[in-house]
């Protein structure tokens, strides 16, 4: 029978040489695990001898810490009678803060949804979702594009009949619009992936599982509806092993997770500084604080000695941690085939020259996903319509071989328009799906994703957040027209 | 005989189940009409068990009342001395706001214009009139593109010679501007339509009478002068025989309204979010608080039975209720052409495409309007002169087969000039128009149409906004070597 | 011997049936001559039955009154005893007001000297110096075409021999700069154009005078060097013997008065908005507010009934009043032939079509001056930099022909470059020499000429505004290789 | 013997008639040398009487002093005890002010450096520092050229492999970025350009010694490692002599310093108006009051009668003065050849046909440098980036011939890979190393150079300040087709 321990005990081991936490009532010596953790060491010393589940829980899916922690490494449970009565404000907890309900109808548009989300959500959050790389060009970029790019609506075309469901891979889905791979959801609300699985099902919308999520794939595609359409985002491991432990968890899934998402735009992690400088503003958290006054007592010393300047990192950074570097076309492809008999989705094409290869690459690949990484990645990186408009020039045989997706900056109708008038089969959504969490949870998503009208298109009709959809109509199919302002 | 009602008893039939309403001291019940009601009936069972007069007044032509309710709905005439002396603000009533006369005179330029009836107009009208689609782009284009046209003046021209008349469809003018069909001018000065009609009766301007008035046309008409030239703009109908209805209302009318304008470029009313969101300032009135108390007695609850959320819409969804989404070529035209023999315009064509399919049409269609329904339909819809280069340079033959006339963002006499060297006969003035009503009724919009000069222009003479005119006097005719800036 | 008047006695004629004015101490009555007033007969009568020689002087030339009025309409002097002793504010009078001496030497730019000068100088000198046309868009323009054109300067040049010394029509001057003609010196400092005169003298600049010049040009050259260049500017008048005598007047001041600058790109003034609501401030002088007073005696009713509405204009319109719109190539200039025979230049060129039918009127016509009027006539009109861009490329054979001179928008020694480099012979500075007069009178016209250093272009050495032209050294000969940014 | 001063006695001789000044604890006259100082002569009648060590000494190195006095003019010590103590302020004597330690781990960019390096610099160090000429234009085309350069980052790349190494002239550095010549450095830290050489040596990288530097070439390489590059700035002067006995100087220090980088963008010295304001800001310091108070003196009218009106210059006007401007290709090189064997690099180089020229003399000429002297010689002067385009267009073979080096406006990694991916062969920075040194002595010019990650490019891998590598990875080799947006 596991050992109670009083919190007076636990605190003690607050140092580098012992650095017990308390999670979900239970008691860990972490110790070992310090130089290991992906987000360093010091995030974890600022937690040692407390109750860290506050902190760790919207970050970490369940079964994360059995996997990397010994058995032995379990000591025991905490008296809850023992722990302090410490008041945290919602803002240091990272709890959503309670502005009162939100009415989303009044919720008109995306920029809306981000404007409220970014009231509610922790700092952190907030820092995690906004930001990308450097200067933010690209990510300003992607959305200026769609801007530049005019619409050119014909008249007397009959807008009765539409619909806005399409085909991705062969699996139908009632929107050409999916929610991209995006982590750490439960940073936003509760609901978390799952939330976002939800109003997807609600919509008829796909979704693409982050490997960084804060849930488990098992525990997102719980409430999958019969026909709901998943897929799976990779981050090859330098330690191959743990990446086909993942492939072969996700086989078992098949019946919702329908393709594997190989993301190639992020060999290395983006400098993303408003994530970088929440790590110091996590640094004035209460917890820190008085994991600091300890810091002043003898045991601090033996902290100092072991490691005199702990490297903290920003969330993209830590999460980072562990991606390999070293993928190539020659032996990538071939490893992943091995292991999963999935389709493959490549993520992060940024080139027309990398979109002709995949396409070679058909039909293990199946589609090619235009990307920058939402201006995370690479700064100045092209903006997915210009790769979009690269390969209706140079090599256009690739829309005939695989399914073009993009996404980065989608926030009108009319932009998902646009990209599917130049040749995308869908466009994916990321931000926006994550500060709907943020704004509304599972009817925050669904608010982003709703639509109230149908009439159609030349191309394909859809629309998207509700009302917006009424804006958008007709765009002519010979898109090399379109004349930029 | 009528039977006399005192206010108590009508304050009583304030909810969805019994629901009357006092209009110009008859009362009514609207329960029947209220979910037939175009703008939502949520906006009725605010004012339900009021006088709502003022409220309505603005923005329903006389008659339209008849039209929907059944003799039998007219209950009786209300006793005014029961009426409660409740103190409405200027504001609150929708009413204009007396900040002292304002010097026309002193007013140098449009934008002056809307800046002082912004001041004096209610906040929904405001809302409606500025409002346009999404982000406003192509509200913004419109003006934009004419500062970045640059003329060509030419010197030693002998300029003492000028006449800015011309003609629209073969109906002599003596200005090349026109005003737009721009609805609910009521909703900016009392003199409404009306008013705006007289004012071009004074410059001899061209006036397109919008379908949603908030008069009739035969009240915007009325004192017209022997040569005085309009239009009427068709909204045409789901149920078809309304437009019939109306069409061969305009035939009677044939003296003064010259063509139908067929509106080509609103299948779906635009999202705009300035209009939608001034709904829920209206909300704030005085009237809807009265009944958010009633909402809170039991009667309320069969309300909130019926119709648990009541939808509300901005002015310009709910003026589009009912129109159809389902023209085409093949069937509009000739069902036009059984129902009017009153020339076509058609207005909205926004591609050199559709310019070109119209002009086949002649001379059953006499001219096109390239418009983008002042950026409030679809946002990123080129603006007019875009088209206009458009069908310079693929279909000249078009100016040889209907006239184009060209609206949207003309601020200044060279913007008219502008467009007149590109191959326009004329352009229209909507949100001038409707300014000026605010800024000063009638006056005002004499102000936005009074030129001073007058001197000579290779393509044809003309002028704008009293000294404006001054600035404007020499462009080449060859119009291709317009520099961009 | 003339008759001597009591202030009492004057203030009494202070309608338009008698309307008397004290100026320089005499009492004139310009009842007649009201009518007449370019600047309308509102400004007299607001200073009508005072002393009105503090308005009055700053912008007129002696000698204009005598023009205008009958000997008869002078009635004797005023006994300065019986004037009031008001207390005007320097604001007021428009007198310069004394915040301290400048230091010209710590003026490092053009921007500066206007920023200065703007504290300085009346509001309503400002306001006609800085006004330009309509939204100021071609004002704009002029600055910013050099900002985007870039130099490309070339190393291992021996910079050591410089000379900035250039000649117009074959007269000698020592700086490739010339005061443009810029009217009404004196509102921004006594020095007037005389000033303008002396500073051009001290650096061997050429001066155009204006027609509108605040002094007359017998007083502008009185001081002039053995050397020095002018030019007097023609505005055509209407009354042509007008002009015809202001020519033969010309003829007689040859010695100084090298050329006949006749203006074109003004057949009809400019909106100038900053300059017509200047009019309004005016309006609140002090003196205004006595006539006010006087308004609301019985005698202001009949004033009322003579001109209801009296018609007030901005500076430039009635400076503007009376001049002929009929210019053209075939009567102009054989007219012009007539009545002089000093040179033409022809101000206002702004397409290279004017350009090349000018150059065929060489050798009479010597010169052209590229110009968009400071901007203060059509708004959108080219900068002069397209228009030389334009003659470069489409019939150079101009330069051979005539000399091509540019104004508008020069403000850095680089500015003067470019425009040499593209094929000007010299460029003019209007505002930048008024706002000089502004700062600091002679001595800050002066300033704006004066150059320390030297050193040689390829084409021409020059530099400009003290420190300046040090930043400025090497252009390319092959100037069509001029990159924009 | 020395004679000892009182300070009362040096007091005394605070005119142009007879001017001592105290530096390090000696007397000298320096009357004799007043019309010869580069800086002019008001600056040091400012300190004349007084102490002036504080504010000479970080703007001249050692040895500068006795090069341009006679021993004679040493004439003795002064009595320290016999100074006044006065209470600078840090910011009057130009210390550096503590605010606290800084956290250069903090510091996550360029603007962040130069952000906390403004706050503790003193204002006059700051305005030569960040001062450009003119209006500032070609300093902001240098950064946002690079903005406006879109990477096309490539998949499938190994990135594991990375080297940031190159050779300059074949002299093998870690780094493909070097620091630029720039001068002053003590005005922003103490460890001047000794600073700056130890953080290169510290990362691997070149750098360039300004020859007005405020140290000694001797001073700046005395700690240099083995393998440590310098190249050494060469202004070439009026007095030929001078810069042959500086050239003998560096042959012998040719052990570290590899290369004469002659400069050739700045014939005449930039109008910095920066700069040029912060003399009169100096002239607010305590030393100057002190020197105004003497002014009202009798000895002051000898001093103002000697030079009425001394002139004063800005930093870089007085750093400039006696260089020469008489350069050539026929005479320069040869003259170069004779008083050194060192290899030569042009730094200036603006246009493709001056790159062209300069390739001919290669091998004596070895590498170009393309600056605008970053922005502060000529003002509109094109980005480096601009002429590397010109040459791959025009003249390719350049590349062959010489190594081509670019610097100005590089702020981030991905600058330095689009340098690199269009020709250049490294980058050189200036404004960054000098905030860095004014952010944290050596320390902060370690923090710019710093790189923590290392990966492949297909032209070569480095990466820039830190963590900023990270978001530099891939760029296609086929640079002629990057995009501009």
């Amino acid at each position: 029978m596991a050992k109670v321990f009083d919190h007076a005990e636990v605190a003690q081991h607050n140092t580098a040489e012992s650095c017990w936490v308390i999670l979900y009532g239970n008691v860990y010596d972490v110790t070992r695990f310090l130089p290991e953790h992906p987000g360093g060491s010091k995030v974890i010393l600022q937690l040692a001898g407390t109750d860290a589940t506050v902190e760790y829980d919207p970050i970490h899916p369940p079964g994360i810490l059995e996997e990397n922690l010994e058995p032995s490494d379990k000591l025991g449970t905490i008296n809850p009678d023992t722990l302090p009565k410490e008041e945290k404000t919602p803002k240091e907890t990272g709890e959503v803060q309670d502005e009162g309900p939100v009415d989303l109808d009044s919720i008109l548009n995306i920029d809306e949804i981000e404007e409220v989300a970014t009231k509610q959500i922790p700092y952190k959050a907030w820092a995690y979702y906004y930001s990308a790389s450097d200067d933010l060009q690209s990510k300003a970029f992607n959305g200026n594009v769609y801007r530049s790019i005019l619409l050119r609506p014909r008249v007397f075309i009959d807008c009765t009949r539409c619909d806005t469901s399409t085909t991705f891979l062969g699996h139908q889905v009632k929107l050409p619009i999916y929610v991209s791979p995006a982590a750490m959801a439960r940073l936003a609300h509760p609901d978390g992936e799952w939330g976002i699985a939800q109003a997807c099902e609600k919509y008829g919308a796909m979704q693409i599982i982050s490997q960084n999520a804060s849930m488990t794939p098992e525990q997102i595609v719980a409430n999958a509806g019969p026909n709901q359409v998943f897929g799976w985002q990779l981050y090859v491991q330098n330690e191959r092993n743990k990446s086909e432990a993942m492939l072969a968890r996700m086989n078992k899934l098949a019946a919702c997770i329908k393709f594997i998402c190989l993301t190639l735009d992020a060999p290395v992690p983006g400098k993303r500084e408003h994530d970088e400088r929440s790590k110091n503003v996590a640094a004035n958290l209460p917890v820190r604080a008085t994991t600091t006054t300890t810091v002043q007592e003898p045991q601090s010393q033996s902290l100092s000695k072991t490691s005199t300047k702990p490297k903290t990192m920003g969330m993209g950074q830590s999460l980072f941690w562990g991606t390999a570097a070293d993928l190539t076309w020659r032996t990538t492809l071939p490893w992943l085939a091995e292991h999963t008999h999935l389709p493959i989705v490549l993520k992060g094409i940024q080139t027309h020259e990398d979109a002709y290869l995949a396409s070679l690459h058909a039909p293990h690949v199946k589609a090619i996903i235009l990307s920058n990484h939402g201006g995370r990645a690479l700064d100045t990186a092209p903006p997915a319509v210009h790769t979009l408009l690269e390969i209706r020039k140079y090599c256009p045989e690739v829309f005939d071989r695989v399914e073009v997706w993009v996404d980065g900056g989608i926030k009108r109708g009319t932009d998902v328009v646009k990209a599917i008038c130049l040749g995308a089969r869908g466009v994916g959504v990321g931000r926006a799906a994550l500060f709907g969490l943020g704004a509304g949870g599972t009817e925050g998503v669904a608010r982003v994703l709703e639509s109230k009208s149908s009439f159609p298109f030349l191309v394909v009709g859809f629309f998207f957040l509700g009302d917006w959809g009424r804006s958008v109509w007709i765009c002519v199919a010979n898109v090399w027209e379109i004349h930029s302002s």
